[in-house]
């Protein structure tokens, strides 16, 4: 089935980074207001919300963020949802808000993502996001970045991926997000030799490699049809939209090199919005570490299996490429505020298509594709939006 | 906008209670192959999952519900998504997968909540609850228990409750679910003497004014009229749902008497069914404190306000009165694994409109109103269920 006539009607974001001195309410508020001061829509118009959030209950003693939200938005009233999908959350509350706008029993739906990650310890963070893996692999002390060094360690002997193309990884995206005030990372530029001299994490993957511990969120409004005639100058539409789900645990599934559930989500949804790979122009990839990027790239069928590091080096997903990918900066240097990724990923996509991304603007797009990954590969969600 | 052809095509639930050796898999995987065999579909054809859980990251440290589940149902590869409001959490998914039936989306789509609660320590628990309430009100040492209590005392001084009323909403559910084998309280009658003299947990309520910590777990599946036609023998039609907010800080409110979200989500509700308070033959209402049946009743329109308590001594709300509620035992008696209970309310209805709720079916019931609240009264979701 089609996705036809839901369309981003306004986006709006705070800063991405240790955020000190904020609090979920005052996140959440200042990327909602910016959405509807975006969309120039009233409050009243929001007739329902999507909330978007890995683990509230563990790094701010907060639970009820349906609650919350709606409360800091002068919106008590109206009916609101928290949705998630691990570090997929937010592109899972953007496609369920897709959804409840095509039942057609809301007209705008105002989806917020956010996560304030950095008031604990480091090592209560790392013991939180340590449980998104299989009971199996906690047992055994797997985490999901030795899961992604195997993932790697498989892709060098075999697809011919080298240690410098996952430095090019972090290379490109860090060069990206200096032209993006609002990156976690707006002003580190980063070296291959940085790169390489970073501490082991997990062998061959450096501190280098994994995105940073963002604070932040994001927000868009999504709206039907009807809606959109009335209010929204510039509507970005969603044209497809594809989720999937893998084996659990790393070590049972069939292929250790790529991730299925990316090659289903893309699959389904380039189906729903009844394009290919060619007819898109500009993306946004799940780089939380950096070969994530480019066997995404692959999984999805963007460059066959072992030539997205090549693509690289030649330049092709720079942002003056062919096709760009992580213009934001990505995971790794925009920031991953867990909640909010997914939806800061569409946000991207949305300026670029309304030709809003100021310094990083790429000419001309007509259409991106956003990829968000929750664990390791285990739920996958991608959204496709077009100029309309 | 109406809910038209939207059905239930299979329900299953898991014993509630203190599971011991029961894990988050083992209950998921329980009520899911129940309710796929009651509806006699194969796993093939479940096209998405929702999961609801309050917070399986702190009771069980275990984050990525969503590739748990699809993994366990064998169903990997399924697009999942995670859905919440707090307490209601289950009420809010099956509401999500209704929604993303009538998107067109998908055609069957698989509601599992699950909640395993008895594994950690009670004081363990009783902190993790604590945090669904405002920030203020955690910061002053302010429970749900505690809101309830005052909440309960206003009635008591301007709406003529009883405290005796309160001990008989127990007494009734406690009866109800001496029919209900797979309730947490099964086997355990209660008098108005035991409530009474049962220790005081927040003036004016008592220890058996409270609902259990129950483990437990239920499932249906949401089906669009397409694929009923080719299975379903005896389907269920959800013909209307309603949600709302409300102030989160309960001291914030208008009126501390009553919950007003509870009003707007059965009116919208009722709205979308095109239907009266005097067209619903049976009620499961969210009871996790025995003032909420009576004041939500109230709120709900089913009896004018200060009535409830004098309509229950009556025996109208009986199972074999005029409007029989809670006939499963309710929250208080039945048991609340948080994630599962809203659903276990829709299950119940369906086991009585289908005529299949054995020694305590409710003879001859055409419709049903299910109501579940998240948090004291800030998420409420409510369900309208007909024959077909």
């Amino acid at each position: 089935m089609k996705v036809e006539s839901i369309f981003i009607t306004g986006v709006g974001q705070t800063k991405y980074g240790k955020l000190e001195g904020q609090s979920l309410s005052s996140l959440i508020y200042e990327a909602a207001s910016m959405t509807l001061l975006d969309a120039s829509i009233a409050r009243s118009q929001i007739d329902a919300i999507v909330i978007s959030n890995l683990a509230s209950n563990r790094f701010n003693d907060q639970q009820n963020l349906t609650a919350l939200c709606a409360d800091v938005l002068g919106l008590s009233g109206t009916p609101a949802f928290r949705t998630g999908a691990s570090s997929a959350s937010g592109a899972a509350a953007i496609q369920q808000a897709v959804m409840m706008v095509k039942s057609g029993m809301f007209d705008n739906v105002l989806v917020i993502g956010v996560e304030l990650m950095n008031q604990v310890p480091t090592d209560v963070s790392t013991s939180i996001l340590a449980n998104s893996t299989h009971p199996w692999e906690q047992e055994q002390g797997i985490t999901i970045p030795a899961l992604a060094a195997m993932c790697t360690r498989l892709n060098m002997i075999h697809n011919g991926l080298t240690r410098e193309q996952l430095a090019l990884v972090a290379v490109k995206n860090h060069k990206n997000a200096l032209l993006n005030p609002l990156a976690h990372f707006h002003h580190k530029k980063v070296t291959i030799e940085d790169v390489m001299n970073s501490p082991i994490i997990a062998d061959p993957l450096r501190l280098y490699d994994f995105s940073p511990r963002s604070d932040g969120a994001a927000a868009i409004i999504i709206s039907s049809g009807k809606s959109v005639k009335k209010f929204c100058e510039q509507p970005i539409r969603i044209t497809g939209i594809g989720a999937a789900t893998d084996v659990f645990a790393y070590m049972d599934r069939e292929n250790l090199m790529s991730l299925d559930a990316t090659r289903l989500a893309a699959e389904r949804a380039l189906k729903t919005a009844g394009m290919t790979q060619k007819e898109i122009d500009i993306l946004e990839v799940h780089d939380a570490f950096t070969p994530l990027e480019l066997v995404n790239l692959e999984d999805m069928c963007f460059f066959e299996r072992g030539s997205a590091g090549k693509a690289l080096e030649e330049g092709i997903t720079e942002r003056e490429g062919q096709l760009p990918v992580n213009v934001s900066g990505g995971l790794k240097a925009k920031g991953h505020p867990v909640g909010a990724t997914g939806i800061g990923q569409v946000l991207e996509l949305t300026l670029q298509l309304r030709n809003e991304a100021g310094k990083r603007q790429v000419p001309g797009v007509e259409t991106g594709l956003a990829h968000a990954i929750g664990g390791f590969g285990n739920n996958v969600f991608v959204t496709i939006l077009s100029r309309t």
